[in-house]
């Protein structure tokens, strides 16, 4: 009689079960849709509600994919083997391949407009002319929500165009050569920038600060607005700690929304929204009549939701039950009916004691029993020593082993009775949850704008607790091209050394001070780290973070390119000097005078001489051409001839010092060029086999004995 | 009433909900207990039952569990902060602290032999004083799954003792490097060796080929009865496409097993057991008077569980719902009662269509209709049109905005004798469920018994499908530590590439062939694809698989090293470089007359002479001290003249065709140095701009110049 059916299809990129889902983390489904050069994206966060739709080149789909890490991708069937999704079919992340049916433009556009109830995108800053792509696969990717859900999904409320331009633009080579949310060696989030960052105390501000983290910005105001407020929580630490306190008794609000929009809240989650709601109010004035404008503008922002907190508080008790079949969810004296039936339902079993106890000296039977099974409800259960005793009117129903049970035209009454009057109380409690719950639905657009406003506040927070703890100054923007950083420090290496062990450098670049840095010296002493941490800086100052240094003037960069270590492809039958070369050219072929260029040895794929030729023709074409801010380590000893010829071009070296048979790597970055490598030296602390490091020693000094005549060289 | 507990708790190593697990792969849950030298350790998989206790060194943890990939690890939390744990907590392995009374010796070794009903473990070989802390990894482990499952496991039949000695030793870098199962870069299973040849067509098969080539035989005699079932299928290729066609029709008995063992089994699973079962006389059929003696053995050890399968079948319809609530899961006339209740529930609702006509006939209400509500029942709804019609005796419940809701005696009556009928039918069919899946569960021995063999015929016919396609050939193995492949082919290249683009080549090491071969030349012309194919092949071969050659005869090797590009762990504080020298002193303190080497460049991370040095001392004490076989591709043209002095180490190079202005990489690697290594050739094509690539030129022309005259070097 109860009929049941799916009532939701669960799949990696539509789970919405908090179990499964880090809470710091978006869990994004995303959808692509094709045409000649330009691809459609669209990605949504079901359990919260964010809807976003961009289109971009096709060559850069990979970088945004690995920017967003959906959980689940929707591909066209017909599309799904194509080149531009090579990349998409290589990665871990699952496709759904979909009907060309759900890709037909016209039908996209109809369920958007249906869905968001308008009659035109415009309101959302979309032209359905000028983003066709962007909106077929949006409405490919409502069709198939609309499909796996099951139910109104009203907690999507706008759909929100991406721009790539508004934000600092990382390649994925980079983002994962920096390590800013995943490791390269195994792709966990430990000692990453996001990991040593993450101060947020909810979950909707961990998410938030990782959205930063991904999409730097451009814009200097915008940046500064966002500093200015860190600046104010830095230095009122008691307020950023009175406000963290405040968080940490929220909940995921905005995944509560989800929940309570798609009709799958229970009990503890409206109390949980209620809870959280409560903390507005102390989060408001705590806010109130601050000097930055940010700040300011949240604490306006806030609504405090009073009508639907007292409905859920004067509802629904303290402390429901997680199953609303438990009973026990809605307070007393709110029903008169509701409170009728619990007294019967509470009168009935003290009745069923009392029977117990009468029927027992009644009949003689000492040990009767009442019991209860879903085949024939209560019961009399007699063992077999008291079994002559049983009087003729009660009606045997079932023999066990030691035992009979018997019913009673009593017991049956009772039953009537009582477990009517209980399942009507809780049917009558679940039409009244409903009730509430549907009138909190009708109230998300409210809900989600605080679930905004605290991540907001919960990031900015954060950020200046690490500006605290770890000694972070608030950097000076600019708009020309310089980099300036004074004692600046590896963000992660600084955070995971014990305290005062890392040494900090300066770096500048642009202005009077030139372009380009060649940086050699021995391995193990921190040029890698060097020039990393200038990447790391510039983003952290452009997502609006104070940053690892004692002071820092940053031009805006436009784009950040990393090219580190190497990576094979040899399934794409890519050597590793390929992806290098490959790497290169891309720097090469976009890095702009706005750009930030961080190359960690180039050729070294390849035989010595190769290499050195194309190091030293890459950097002349960055300062010739290109004309971009640059660090560049290098091995080749060779090219530390080139600042004689390029004028924007300097070398650097990391300080060692040799004390007897010891080397000390002083990890400070000094003008001029390195004369040694140690590579031998390193050779000796990996563990390698004592015969095979003199060996190697013996071997180097022939080598070199044999060069000293090389240094007449002719004029490259 | 009813009461509702935890009935599970669902953690990512206890999971067993199919629709959130991997077919192909076990979700291991494991448990590591530390000693001072050795660590125990145990994983099961809680959905198939299988459960394994080692003891390892602690250097050695990460190699297993990089093999083994747990989904969730057990540690005590006293030994959380230990430094051979550092590895597990820098992992992506979630890990889960246990507290320490977990861990106690006594407590592990009786909850173990509890669980086992045992009165002693030696029965697993295993020996409480020798293999205690193993013994207290498998107690923790098995304590953490009663309290999570909580309920009983008796899959979980036996405890397996796994030597790391019994199989060739893999470490965790050279099964990153060779991409066994996951790909270096993003770490998928897309274009690896597994991928390659996972042909199987049930999940416990790809679970099985996952376990072999995670540990590949050391022992001739087991690998060559793999080898001849392999063969006789490769022979008999109608034989092997007519078992897979049948193992396609099963379903995962080991998962199925597991879920009737814990009472999870639903009314279908126990559908899929029997058609599964209904498929295992076909097979048993099908391999009955094979030649070779491992499909002989399966053959015979096949239960055919009828009596399991008739149990199934006589009462579980053919098609059951998947929820037991739903009723209709257990045939008609197999109970009388049952089909007395389902008559009158059938009975009921003929009766209900007739009383609506009459009484609407009766009362003249022409769209009088019955309802069901859960607060009151049955009901009559009566539209206001009609409201002055209705009789007396009806007795308003509700009044809704058009319409009204009565109920009377009769329908009262009506609800009593059928909801309870359908109620009683469905907890007798549930009972009944209970009784066929309670006997089922004690037969479970014997269902994993079969689970086994169906999983190792499926892998052994998957290997035959992969030597035929891929035209493998049958190795020949011996103990003599030689390799001698003829035609070789890298299996993962050979399958994407289009057929016959793949250009094979011969390998020959040890005997009177020389041990070491150094291998030059330029880049892209498959230098490390030769290397790394010689490997595969050799894992390939003892994990008992035909191998991509046309002749192949392979000397037993105890460990496979390969170090090939390069991996950063700055977090660590080590560069590039050390990594790279850590990685090399481990194989040289490691390697034997036994193992094979793979060397992809040494010393790339150190400046030019430091790192010939290097390379130059580490062949040298690879051919004097570890004779082991070793292939070492290389930049350093300079090493070319290392077969001059000594005797076991020949070069090879991989041949280039110069066309005007063309190069063709012919992919063919023959005897002799190479001369030059077209760096800027490969740059050309990876898009550097032409004027880079021009002045690259000419820039290593005057490179070259400069140094032709340091041809009289000094005698190293």
């Amino acid at each position: 009689l109860v009929r049941r059916e799916v009532t939701q299809i669960i799949t990696p990129g539509t789970l919405t079960d908090e179990n499964l889902l880090d809470p710091r983390r978006n869990n994004f489904l995303a959808a692509i849709a094709l045409d000649k050069q330009v691809a459609g994206l669209s990605w949504l966060d079901v359990s919260t509600g964010r809807f976003f739709v961009t289109e971009v080149e096709s060559e850069f789909l990979n970088d945004e994919l690995a920017r967003l890490q959906p959980a689940e991708c929707l591909v066209c069937e017909s599309e799904h083997d194509r080149d531009e999704l090579t990349g998409l079919r290589e990665s871990e992340i699952p496709i759904t391949k979909r009907a060309p049916w759900c890709f037909v433009a016209e039908e996209c556009h109809r369920l958007l407009l249906e869905h968001f109830e308008v009659q035109t995108l415009e309101g959302f800053d979309l032209d359905s002319d000028q983003n066709s792509l962007g909106i077929v696969a949006a409405g490919a990717l409502l069709e198939y929500v609309h499909e796996t859900q099951k139910r109104a999904i009203p907690h999507i409320l706008r759909l929100e165009p991406y721009r790539r331009g508004n934000s600092l633009l990382i390649d994925e080579t980079t983002r994962r050569s920096l390590e800013l949310t995943q490791k390269m060696r195994d792709g966990s989030r430990n000692q990453t920038l996001l990991s040593v960052i993450d101060e947020t105390v909810s979950p909707m501000g961990a998410r938030l600060l990782s959205e930063w983290l991904s999409n730097p910005l451009m814009e200097i105001p915008r940046i500064v607005k966002r500093h200015e407020a860190v600046e104010e929580l830095v230095q009122n630490t008691v307020l950023a700690r009175e406000i963290r306190d405040e968080l940490k008794q929220t909940y995921d609000l905005q995944r509560l929304t989800g929940r309570i929009a798609t009709g799958r809240a229970n009990p503890r989650d409206l109390v949980f929204l209620a809870r959280t709601l409560a903390v507005l109010p102390k989060v408001k004035a705590k806010l109130s009549e601050r000097s930055s404008a940010l700040l300011n503008e949240l604490e306006a922002n806030i609504d405090l939701c009073e009508d639907v907190r007292s409905d859920i508080e004067s509802q629904i008790v303290d402390e429901p039950p997680l199953l609303l079949t438990d009973g026990g969810v809605i307070r007393d004296g709110i029903n008169e009916q509701l409170d009728e039936y619990r007294e019967l339902a509470r009168g009935g079993k003290q009745w069923l004691a009392k029977y117990q106890t009468e029927e027992s000296e009644r009949t003689g039977i000492t040990n009767l029993k009442i019991g209860f099974n879903r085949v024939f409800g209560y019961y009399l259960e007699v063992t077999a020593a008291h079994k002559d005793k049983v009087p003729e009117e009660y009606i045997r129903k079932q023999t066990l082993k030691n035992q009979e049970r018997y019913i009673t035209p009593q017991l049956k009454e009772y039953e009537d009775k009582v477990l009517r009057a209980e399942e009507r109380a809780v049917d009558l409690e679940q039409q009244m949850f409903q009730a509430v719950r549907d009138r909190v639905a009708e109230e998300i657009n409210r809900l989600q704008q605080d679930a905004d406003i605290l991540a907001q506040i919960d990031v900015l927070a954060a950020l200046s607790v690490v500006a605290v703890q770890q000694g972070y100054c608030r950097p000076e923007m600019c708009e020309e091209p310089i980099l300036d950083i004074r004692e600046g420090r590896h963000p992660v290496l600084d955070k995971i050394q014990p305290s005062g062990e890392f040494v900090p450098n300066d770096t500048r670049l642009g202005g009077s001070t030139g372009l380009i840095q060649l940086i050699t010296g021995p391995n193990m002493a921190g040029k890698s780290t060097y020039i990393r941490q200038a990447a790391l800086i510039t983003i952290l100052a452009q997502m609006g973070s104070f940053v690892p240094a004692s002071e820092a003037r940053i031009g805006i960069a436009d784009r950040v390119f990393a090219r580190v270590g190497a990576s094979d492809e040899l399934g794409k039958g890519q050597s590793t000097f390929m992806v290098e070369m490959t790497e290169t050219a891309r720097i090469l072929n976009s890095a702009t005078p706005q750009s930030l260029v961080i190359l960690d040895e180039i050729g070294r794929g390849t035989s010595t001489y190769d290499g050195i030729s194309l190091a030293w023709a890459v950097t002349e074409y960055l300062h010739d051409v290109c004309h971009s801010r640059t660090l560049f380590a290098t091995h080749y000893h060779e090219l530390t001839e080139l600042p004689e010829r390029l004028k924007e071009t300097s070398n650097w070296n990391v300080a060692v010092r040799e004390e007897e048979e010891q080397i000390i790597f002083l990890h400070k970055i000094v003008e001029g060029s390195a004369d040694k490598s140690y590579g031998i030296h390193v050779a000796r602390l990996a563990g390698i086999p004592p015969q095979v490091v003199q060996r190697s020693q013996v071997i180097l000094d022939t080598l070199e004995a044999d060069h000293v005549g090389g240094q007449n060289k002719q004029k490259i």
